[in-house]
């Protein structure tokens, strides 16, 4: 159970993107909604990709910035944006919601565990690093809400998002203490956080938090 | 008058602690005003409890950051979170609007001063250590009120907040050319601040700016 | 046409005070419609006169940063927003729309172009480099924007001010590869943004971005 293998490099890659295309075509989702041009277009799909990592990698103050080392996202992300509205008809009618939401949940299982990873690296304190791995997972939309003048809708719509990232962070930490190997534990707690982010979506669960139980 | 005895460690402990609670509980306010889910809560909560003293940090690059090296304090107001929405109605029947401002001052003028030492320990110029200072005492209600989507209250209810923390800034700059030792300095400037604040909250004076006296 | 006599070091110093100035005076005016008292006066003016280089700088991890190395800017600004109310009127009388537009131009051609200049020193790869150049230029604008709660302008009303900057930036690196000398491309692609800005506001284009053409 020990030595799993490890998927090839280019799986990560190829998740890598996709979760970074899904976090901007939810800023392109976004800015469009609120009317911007191309400028705010592009940026507000640049900061809902890479705003998570970016502010845990200021708070951590590791450099260089991961879309500093790939300038090919950033590129692409422009690419995408100078389409982005022919492609966006093209987009919804190719994927669909579920599609969107499956990649978006893989993005936050990958995101969020490689985040407590990293924060461990820099040697902050478990608490704090499971903070981090939240932070890289949820900040990405919460700058792009505030940048586009919304209250962030992961903090209001009472859906678990953030929680099923903070689960799967304790859960990376906790197998941390077993006997497994560090990649089974990485895998293990980014599914799980996947598959629990589609377990609550597709039943649309709510964290009833105003009204005491 | 020069050789004051330094009040004991643990009276800095507790001023701390009710200062960072302080903090967190403008921050459950105004959430819970913006209907936001547990999410939303405690990260509300926690920018405004450091969110003055990260944004010090990250503009003088000093690392690692307060809450990173006390992790006890975000496990504490993640605590607080989750039990929030009862322990609200009970915290505003024990305590009046009167101890929260008193506590409130307290910490503006112990957060204030400490921002302007540790500035001057990062080597600033004078002025910009006095602006330190005033970050660290209004930037966690200022990014509270960002994220909460609100034109932040410290920047237009006209009344002196900043300015009671800008004043005391210089009092300790000033005072550090007389031959008073640091600590004397430092805890003056802080109960300068504080009843300033307090002076200024009871007989409710505002600075009037946009009609000319 | 290589070795041109490069402009003496006052009349950058004077650019950049001027520069500064502008940038002060459009957070003057956001704050002042906003109705915030003087220290949201005195922050805004700050977050956009500086907000977009200490953003960039934040990004490169560079330190110490501008207003932190020339104070005398900062004390600036601070006497400037306790002047504000009488200025203002006087400032719009003396004051055309039109000389506004050209400091603001000349500020966006040289921080641009600086931002570039800083970036690649840093080591940063060119499409990052002209990322970092557009971001100085725009993002004290954006902060402003957002501390104010508005959807920053610069994202949603489809005149080329960011694509100014932008395509000066990848002149600057472009010229790069010639072998004109490094004052000449500097100075070339900062006057090309200005131009280029002040002929489209001239002419009041704007990019129709969410119509297809």
């Amino acid at each position: 159970m020990k030595h799993l293998p490890i998927p090839h490099v280019s799986l990560i890659a190829i998740i890598e993107v996709v979760a970074i295309l899904v976090g901007a075509l939810s800023g392109f989702v976004e800015a469009r909604r609120k009317r911007m041009d191309i400028v705010g277009v592009f940026t507000v799909a640049f900061i809902a990709a890479f705003g998570g990592g970016t502010l845990r990698d200021i708070l951590l103050d590791k450099r260089p910035l991961f879309w500093v080392q790939h300038q090919e996202y950033a590129i692409l992300i422009f690419v995408l944006a100078l389409l982005a509205t022919p492609l966006m008809k093209t987009v919804r009618q190719i994927i669909s919601e579920r599609v969107i939401v499956v990649a978006d949940a893989i993005g936050l299982g990958l995101f969020a565990v490689a985040g407590v990873a990293q924060a461990q690296t820099a040697h902050m304190p478990i608490f704090i690093a499971s903070m981090m791995g939240v932070i890289t997972g949820i900040f990405g939309g919460v700058l792009r809400d505030i940048v586009c003048n919304e209250v962030p809708m992961v903090f209001r719509d009472g859906k678990p998002y953030a929680i099923c990232a903070f689960f799967g962070a304790w859960l990376y930490i906790g197998l941390q203490y077993t006997d497994v190997s560090d990649d089974f534990a990485l895998w293990t707690s980014a599914a799980f956080i996947t598959i629990l982010r589609l377990v609550t979506w597709k039943f649309d669960l709510h964290i009833h938090y105003h009204k005491n139980p």
